[in-house]
């Protein structure tokens, strides 16, 4: 003590610690979220044939479509071929969006320009012999293709279109199946349309411990009894995809082993999580990058008749999520809340990863190596040019072992 | 074949051609386009009266206008003065949209302080002696005029202020004939606010091809049998725009002439595409930039009763635009979906400009022109500062020539 | 006149003088204005406590507050205690909006990590052992404390987290008073949230003289006779605020002296504009702003009964704000109007202050020494880290003297 001061009690004051004072501003990997043309992951979706509509929405009728960042006008001819083509005119630039479907391609509603479904300008009817110089204005397209009730569409470089990859799951179908597609975004956990970046949902693929909280014990059982037990969960990175483990050991003493996958690019390779019958996966869905905050899913299943994809959209007491009270979706929150609330795209700076993360590290990674392949000029893991490729086969599927 | 491999047959695949992959992102002349201060266009546009209501929105209820991106205030003091001033009180910045109109101008609610419609601080009310150095406080504001039912305002530099031009349509007129005018955007083709910008609309008077494409063949007759010919065309750029000369020969041998005018800056001399009558136009208009992506239109017509010119809007199946739905919208475009459907502003650089679009050019260069003068100092085409000037004289018309 | 030219006339025209024509592109004092992390106010405003809800307002029903521009979830474990936290869970992101309030804290819907009110991490039930990790995680979170009804919360530097403030007019209550807490923003004039920079706001705390105008001979009178006499204003700079003083001779010869301070950093110390009774100030309001474009007021006041705050919004014609037409709103309007047409910040480059506004001076200086403390490292004025720091006494009132 100095001389000459009294003594005084000093009350020692815990000082808080890790408030949010001085939080960095989040950052995210854009790198592998954004889609648009020209970045890294968009170059590397721009290699790989997607789903852009169903069949039936080709029609004479053009309809706007938002595929990875781009405006564009989705078609059929009358003579039954599908295009799709930049919006704005070649000529002035209004939308195709108003123009008229003929036998011949698309006509614009402006001045009348006649474009065929790869973008030939065909007629110019107000111009001297219907435009002596018509054949130099091409209207920007995309290639579709149709295949399994689906369009699909190629928006990369011309000379690296694969040929459109065929599934064994949707080839070889059991007595009394059928193909279905559907358009709902099932397995997004809301309506079609959900606003947040297409890698949340892709990453929550290989996640399958978030079922046993948000789907069983937070929200309630949504699927069913045996996925509420917390699994031992094993994953590989395959050749097309990360694929997940998981092994419960049921009451009755056997192992329920679930494999599913997260395919490249964008696969939904996952069984029924209601697990309605033992065997390979049902159906293969796609998640469509619409741009770098919205996302969809097309899926494709095996079905013993039509409707059934529709009946498995998840419900909540028995109402769909777009018939949910916001007091509802705060009691039952599902993937839609928890992935649109991560943010129009998550902040990966803030993540904490823990030992039941580690299948989406070995996806980033994945992801990573395949923008590094196609940065380097190299083909990235999956695209084929050879037409007479086999299907792809996924091990995909529900299976009890008798023993584990 | 090199010694020890094997043959092989190799199939050519076609590479696609003129895919959207790689297109450049579109860019538009800024030039002719922006409308705002400071901006080439904005100030050559800021060279010209303009009319900014009609006489009766001039009243002692404020009125927000936006005018060449500018957000200001009419209003017309109870001594019957229009008055035009900046929104933001030179006090503290309330709104004089919440103003109380007197005899002697408009009055703030914030603090009382008075401005008259030259934006004289005439009172402020809670100052001593109300207010010693209010003579130094000037509220902005800008000139207006009355004239042919119409609020003109010139929002330009004070020293180049030109006199209100009057115009030889609308001055002579034919015997039961009287004025009127009309603030509904009549030739817009939709609501009497276009979300698009200016000059989209502007080229369309100079483009008499769409008239027989989109709005006969395609839509429907829209107007009358005549206009659906394909027309002989010519266009000459004059003093004071560029005039278009179309000549259709009618089923009796007659030749049908029309001569319509886009006019400097921004005026429609339009005969009416209904051709009620043949002989010299009926009605001017002015095409009003809001902003760099709205416009507006006020037109002013000799007409023989009152409510006339609003019976000349567009319709479709005896609809008004906004009565149509979305289907009715595709099925039967019209201008206001040609041009908004271009974009908020046009994309000049994805434009295929083909011989029928040789008007178009010629008013491209005819308005950089006015712009390069203006930025040299020099006066623009169409201004006088001769309070003697004579009306404005336009020959346009539809007009029936016994022999071609 | 030179030779050879003939005799004219030159007609002298008037030039305009202060039109709108290259006003300069308004500015806002940026320093005093903006409240996010960072800023000099930020920083500012971040070494006080501010309520950020009621109470009641900390349930276990996790809610959405936004605070000085950042989003935080609120919420009330189910041992009582509040809880502020980042609303993106530590793990991956998703929103603890979608969160489950349990004993010991909040849980997120996705993988279900627990965090207690103070971030810690205390259950991860999909990791082994329920995390053998956790102790590294915090969510970040921020101190909160309950008084006067109110939830307070500190954003600031933990170091410098002053004592939650008393105040002498809350805590010593007369015969027959209790406290009662408002979150309607009583005195802003308008709706619970008021789209406009807080500052205009807190500004309009130290102009007595808009009372007169604006609440008294334009919108009608809106509190009582005696407040729309113009009076004598002195104002001070005390040391935690400024202080008006409005003297105002009665019609029966005595003297109302009215008494008010902006207090720092948000403070309304102001009578009640109603004069129901003289005596020292019934209630202090608090400004928080939301972000740089919205704040709020919580009011806490001494009342004879319960809900007598809420009877203090004000009517016009009987009506609430948010009961009135727009037609009502111009014909009368008030503090919302007159703030919220400033602008979302206020454009102090164009104002012309005069006499009656040096308060806002002093004020702006006030807040600007603060500003400058904060920046060198000093304490800024009114923080105590003295737990047996005695209530905060201000002078304010409604006081009649007999003489002047």
């Amino acid at each position: 003590m100095t001389p000459g001061t009294a003594p005084h009690k000093v009350i020692p004051i815990a000082v808080d610690t890790g408030t949010a004072y001085g939080l960095p501003a989040p950052t995210s990997k854009l790198t592998l979220a954004q889609v648009g043309a020209g970045t890294p992951m968009g170059e590397l979706l721009r290699r790989y044939w997607h789903p852009i509509g169903l069949a039936a929405d080709a029609t004479d009728t053009p309809r706007q479509v938002r595929v990875l960042g781009e405006d564009l006008i989705l078609f059929r001819d009358k003579s039954g071929r599908p295009g799709l083509v930049y919006p704005h005119c070649a000529h002035r630039g209004t939308s195709l969006y108003y123009g008229k479907v003929e036998e011949r391609g698309i006509r614009c509603c402006y001045h009348g320009w006649l474009f065929d479904v790869e973008g030939h300008c065909v007629e110019q009817p107000c111009e001297p012999e219907l435009g002596r110089a018509r054949g130099k204005v091409r209207q920007p397209w995309y290639p579709v293709q149709e295949q399994y009730g689906l369009i699909w569409a190629y928006l990369g470089p011309a000379d690296k279109k694969p040929v459109l990859p065929r599934y064994d799951a949707l080839e070889r179908l059991d007595a009394g199946e059928l193909l279905e597609a559907n358009d709902a975004s099932i397995g997004g956990g809301g309506p079609a349309v959900v606003p947040c970046n297409w890698l949340q949902h892709y990453e929550n693929l290989v996640d399958p411990f978030h079922v046993v909280v948000l789907h069983s014990t937070f929200s309630g059982t949504q699927f069913v009894a045996q996925m509420a037990e917390m699994p031992q969960v094993t994953w590989d990175t395959v050749p097309l995809g990360v694929r997940t483990t998981s092994i419960r050991t049921l009451p009755d003493g056997k192992v329920f082993r679930r494999i599913s996958q997260a395919g490249l690019p964008t696969l939904r390779v996952i069984p029924s999580p209601r697990v309605g019958r033992y065997g390979r996966v049902e159906s293969l869905g796609w998640v469509l990058p619409i741009d770098d905050h919205h996302f969809r899913i097309y899926v494709v299943g095996r079905v013993s008749e039509v409707g059934e994809l529709a009946r498995m959209r998840s419900r909540m007491n028995g109402k769909l999520w777009e018939e949910l009270t916001e007091e509802e979706h705060r009691a039952m929150p599902g993937d839609y809340e928890a992935m649109v609330s991560q943010g129009a795209i998550a902040h990966h700076s803030e993540e904490h990863l823990a030992t039941t993360d580690r299948g989406i590290v070995m996806l980033r990674r994945l992801l990573q190596q395949q923008v590094d392949k196609v940065q380097r000029g190299e083909d990235p893991a999956g695209v084929s040019f050879d037409p007479n490729e086999p299907p792809v086969v996924f091990d995909a599927g529900n299976y009890i072992v008798e023993q584990a």
